[in-house]
């Protein structure tokens, strides 16, 4: 996992190769960052992914500039970033940000296979929600063919993490200024009914447990 | 603002290019995603920003290869980008997520002169946390010239929003699937002090000014 292009340079202690901490951050975000480049102009364009063992599946329109391209075959960087507290250090210069990130290089395919396809659209969908797949109409062929998709091979990745408390100068510790961390994560609301949702309808098991495990 | 390279191309009803919808998703965010291109490489690197009026600020150390490959004046997309909620539809197909983000365009230029160093440097810290500047010990000369400072015009500019509940297909709204949005939000937790902070340091008011605004 380690190479040239992966090798974390600066503060080279922040940096992670092991597949676990890899995919533990790609399972906890969201949206991914993907770059590319396009007649020497770099793009990154934020979109929503899915994880499958050693790949990554992005989706959208066949129409789509960002997966036209990456279709070609061309060079990508995909870049994943969960923010996970303010460092608050006594001098300006010492503050920070705990974070999680990874950064993965690599070339897309395009992903034909229907039976595939499906996998991948399930991995999306479980994804944004655990257990979402079952509790919803699934893709019929039409959709299937609507939707590009495409994979990125998880090998050249590397991770980068800070944690802990904001490291001062020596002589700074006297000061009177407060330092430390405020944690921040990502916290559900209260769940916002479609308006044309039938009124007697439940929130079903699997949104109740994801929000008792996703708010204060 | 609306260029070739910013114009939203697909769903363009969600493609804003006011000044207001930009500076408000960009001082809402913490962290900015950087691409740029190395050997023709794209690279997409998170990094800390400041804003101040229509200069998006970014620094770090001298030794940084993004921060000099991007005082080459290599051509930079800068994107932020906000996740406000899952949206959950009838149909796999059309799940999505509600967002706000901003794609910048342009070149970077190097900032030197002493006091505009010091000016992007309040604007840093007081993003991290408004008021942190002044509770802190401000950067001496000898770190300002440890520091390099890029600011990149916010000219070549778009923003994309996503608001509201999903949208299924016209068959699929008699379905019995529960429907809607789960918002997110970045929350902060318990503040967690320095291990070396004197124990009787209390916690200052523009923190717990802060906390009362961002946490549930």
């Amino acid at each position: 996992m380690k190479t040239g292009r992966t090798q974390v340079k600066r503060i080279p202690k922040r940096g992670h190769y092991d597949l676990e901490t890899i995919y533990s951050i790609l399972d906890a975000g969201f949206i991914c960052h993907v770059g590319f480049v396009v007649d020497g102009q770099p793009l990154v364009i934020p979109t929503a992914y899915g994880r499958v063992d050693n790949r990554l599946f992005i989706h959208g329109s066949p129409a789509s500039r960002m997966l036209k391209s990456l279709q070609q075959g061309i060079e990508v960087c995909v870049t994943v970033t969960l923010l996970d507290g303010l460092v608050l250090a006594r001098s300006a210069m010492h503050h920070s940000m705990n974070y999680r990130s990874v950064v993965l290089f690599g070339t897309a395919e395009l992903v034909s296979a229907q039976t595939e396809k499906q996998q991948a659209l399930y991995a999306f969908t479980n994804h944004v929600m655990p257990g979402r797949w079952a509790e919803t109409r699934q893709p019929n062929d039409q959709e299937l063919k609507a939707t590009t998709v495409l994979a990125l091979p998880i090998e050249e990745a590397s991770a980068k993490v800070r944690t802990g408390p904001p490291i001062d100068d020596d002589a700074d510790y006297s000061l009177p200024h407060w330092a430390g961390v405020i944690p921040l994560s990502m916290q559900t609301g209260a769940p916002i009914a479609d308006p044309k949702l039938a009124q007697d309808t439940a929130i079903p098991e699997h949104i109740q447990q994801y929000l008792s495990k996703h708010s204060i």
